[in-house]
C-alpha cells in the first residue's frame, strides 16, 4: 500500500485532512462515478469489447456538439485539436482570420504563424467578446478569407460570444467558421447544425468532466470537403485519418483507453439530465456567482460575461497573486489567476461540469474568508446571502 | 450505480464472471497500483501540488531511458511522439534515413512524407533486424543524411535491433540517431547515454504498465540543437515549448493529468524492481515462453527475435484470425494478429511490464487449448511443461 498512500501525502504545507476543492475553470473536478469508470482493466483497443465504447461515446458527443456531423477524438490537449483545425482546412498562402481577445484565442494566430501563415487578427479588448459586425467588416475588407477562427469562451477573460449571430455574418462569406469551444461546451448553449457552424473543438476536462487528454473536432461536410485538399502537414492531427478510422469505428493511433472509459460515464451523467438543463443549471450557478461577487461590492472583470466562469478583480490593496495563494494554501481551494496584463490582477473562479447550489455558496464562503484574511473589510457573509436570494429566486 | 455496473456489462458474447486477459504487445495490463492512483481526485497542473509529482515522473523517466538528458511528455499516442523526432530535427529538403522491417518502420518514412521530405528508406525483410553494416552502408552512400531513424522493437513482427551496435556505426557519421523504443523501452536493454542515442522515443501503454494518452521524447545535446535550427513547422509537438516549459517544471498545454498519476505509481514500482531486474524478468519470461511454443512444435515468426513479444506462426490449418477469435471469445484471452503480409499468419503474445511466471502459463495453456479446441493435435500441457522446466532451471 506503500505506493498508493505516499501519492495522497501532501506535497507541501497542509495536512491529509485537509479538504481541497478545485474551482478553476479546466481541469475541472472529476466526478467519482467517472474516476471509478476509469478504475477498470484496461481493453484493448481494436476489440469488439472496446467498440461499443467507442461507438456510444462518439453518439454522445454528437448530442454535445448538438452535430449530426463526426467527432472525431485525439489523444491530446485541446491545442492539439486547434491545430488540427489549421493544418486540415488550410494550404500555404491561404488567408484565415484570428479573433484575439484573450490568450486563447492568440493561439489561433500563433498556430497559424508556426504553419507559415499570415493571420489576419481581429483584436479585441481584453474582456469583452468580438461583435458579428466586427468579424463581418473583416471578411468584407478580406473577401478571400477561408476560414474565421474564433471562439465560444475566451478561458483567459470569462467572454462569452455571440456565435450564433457569428455564424449569419460569416455565412454571407466564402468562409468556414471554426469555433474553439473548448472551455464554452456544455456551459454555453452551442448548436452546430442548427447555427451551421463548420468546426467545433473541444476537450475532455472542462464540463465534459473528464481528465484532461482528449480533444475533439466535429466538422461540417464543408470542412470535410477543405480537409481533402489542405496542403499544410500533418500526420498525427490528420482529419482524413480521423475520419477514415471513425467510419470503421476506430482511430488511426492508439487512443487514451481510460479516459474514453471515463468519458463514457461522464456522457452518460449529461444526456440523463439533458443539454437544456446543463446549460441552465450553468447559467444559473455562474448568475448566482456573480450576484454573490457584486454584492460583496467586488467587480466582475469580464465586460462580454456568460456562465462559464467568473472573473473577478482584485480589489484595491489586494494582490490578486497572493490572494491565490491564501485561497489554496489557507482554504484549500484552487482558483485560476489572471494571463496577460492582468497577471495579478483578477482570479477566475468555475462551476464547471459536476457543479451545484453549494459550489457557488463554497466559492463565495472562500472568497470572503481570504479577502478578509487578508485585511480587506467585508462583512462576512454578504456574499453567500445574496448568491442564496437568487437561487432561491431563480430555481 | 447504474453508471458504473453498466460499463461492466460485457459487450459481447459472455458473462460478468468471465475472467479476461490482455497479452497484447501494447496496451498492457494496468496494475491495480496504477489504477489505484488515477482514481485521485484531479488537481491543477499549474500548482505546487502537481510540480513535485511531474518533476519525479521525470526523474523516473530518466532512469527508465537511462539518461541524464531532459524527457519530454506528450499528451499523445507514441506516434505524436515520433513526429515530433521528424518535425523537430529536419528542415524542407533534408535527408533523413528510415529503416523499415514492419509497419512501425513504415511510420518513420510516412511522417517524413507527409512533411514532404523523401525519405532513403533502407528495407528490411520482415522478422529480421536491421544490420549495423546496412546503416553503415546507406550511411556512406548518403553522407549528408541528417538523422537516421529506426527502431529498438518492431511490434509488428517482434524483431529487436542492435541499438547499441546502430549508435556505434552512425556516430561515425554526421547523423543524428533517433530510436523508436515505444515497445522496446524496459523489455529490452537501452542505456541512452552509454549508448550515446540522440533520441530516443517512447509510449505509456507498454512496459511502463500505464494507459495510453502519454508519449515521450528523450533529447540529446545534438538533438536539442538540431531543434532550434529546424524549419520543418510545429506547434503542439514543438520542442522548444516543451523544452523550455520542462525547464520550469512544467508543460506548455495541459497534460493528462490522472494519467501521469498513474505514470507516478508505474516509476515507483519499476525503481524498486531496478531496471536490470525489469530487463531480466523480460528476457526469462520471454525465453519461456518461446520455450513452450517450440516445445509445441510451433514456429515462431520472429528471427531476430528478442524479449519483447513471441510472434507464433499459425499452424497449418489454423487461420490466425479465427485462432485470434477463438482466444478471445471462449477463452478470454485477448492477443494480437499479424499486420499488413502476415495478417491472419501471425498470432503476438506478449509478457510485458506487469507479467511474472503465470503470465507465461497462462499463455501457453491459451494457446494449447485454442489450437486443441480447433482440431488442431497436440499434447496438453506439453508447453507448459516446457515453460516450466526453463524457469526453474534459469531462476
Amino acid at each position: 500500500m506503500g505506493i498508493i498512500s505516499d501519492l495522497f501525502t501532501p506535497t507541501h504545507e497542509g495536512n491529509l485532512m485537509k479538504k481541497k476543492y478545485i474551482v478553476t475553470p479546466g481541469p475541472v473536478d472529476v466526478p467519482p462515478q467517472v474516476l471509478l469508470a476509469m478504475a477498470q482493466p484496461i481493453i484493448h483497443h481494436r476489440s469488439p469489447e472496446y467498440t461499443p465504447i467507442f461507438k456510444e461515446v462518439n453518439e454522445g458527443l454528437q448530442y454535445v456538439f448538438q452535430t449530426r456531423n463526426p467527432v472525431m477524438t485525439f489523444s491530446s490537449s485541446g491545442s492539439g485539436a486547434m491545430e488540427s483545425a489549421v493544418v486540415n482546412l488550410l494550404s500555404p498562402g491561404d488567408k484565415m482570420l484570428a479573433v484575439v481577445g484573450g490568450k486563447f484565442g492568440e493561439r489561433w494566430a500563433d498556430i497559424a504563424k508556426a504553419y507559415g501563415l499570415d493571420p489576419i487578427v481581429l483584436e479585441v479588448e481584453w474582456g469583452y467578446a468580438v461583435k458579428p459586425e466586427q468579424i463581418e467588416a473583416a471578411l468584407q475588407k478580406n473577401p478571400d478569407i477561408k476560414a474565421v477562427y474564433t471562439t465560444l469562451c475566451e478561458s483567459s477573460t470569462g467572454a462569452v460570444a455571440d456565435i450564433k449571430a457569428i455564424a449569419e455574418v460569416v455565412k454571407k462569406s466564402k468562409a468556414v467558421l471554426v469555433v474553439d469551444a473548448i472551455s464554452g461546451l456544455l456551459t454555453t448553449p452551442l448548436k452546430m447544425d442548427e447555427w451551421e457552424i463548420d468546426v467545433v473543438v473541444g476537450g475532455s476536462q472542462k464540463a465534459l468532466m473528464t481528465p484532461p487528454g482528449l480533444a475533439f473536432a466535429a466538422v461540417s461536410d464543408r470542412a470535410v470537403a477543405l480537409s481533402k485538399e489542405s496542403k499544410l502537414p500533418k500526420f498525427y492531427l490528420s482529419w482524413q485519418k480521423a475520419l477514415k478510422n471513425l467510419e470503421k469505428d476506430t482511430t488511426p493511433f492508439t487512443p487514451a483507453i481510460t479516459t474514453t472509459f471515463g468519458l463514457q460515464a461522464a456522457l452518460k451523467m449529461i444526456r440523463e439530465e439533458g443539454i437544456e438543463n446543463v446549460w441552465k443549471r450553468h447559467a444559473r450557478l455562474a448568475s448566482a456567482m456573480r450576484a454573490g461577487v457584486k454584492a460583496l461590492g467586488l467587480q466582475i472583470y469580464t465586460k462580454d460575461f456568460g456562465p462559464t466562469l467568473t472573473a473577478i478583480c482584485a480589489p484595491e490593496g489586494i494582490d490578486g497573486k497572493a490572494w491565490l495563494k491564501v485561497l489554496r494554501d489557507k482554504f484549500g481551494v484552487t482558483a485560476a489567476g489572471g494571463q496577460g496584463d492582468v497577471t495579478g490582477k483578477i482570479i477566475r473562479i468555475a462551476q464547471m461540469g459536476y457543479a451545484s447550489t453549494f459550489d457557488v455558496t463554497t466559492a463565495l464562503s472562500a472568497v470572503e474568508l481570504s479577502l478578509s484574511d487578508m485585511g480587506y473589510k467585508l462583512n462576512l457573509g454578504t456574499g453567500v446571502k445574496a448568491a442564496l436570494e437568487y437561487l432561491e429566486q431563480n430555481q
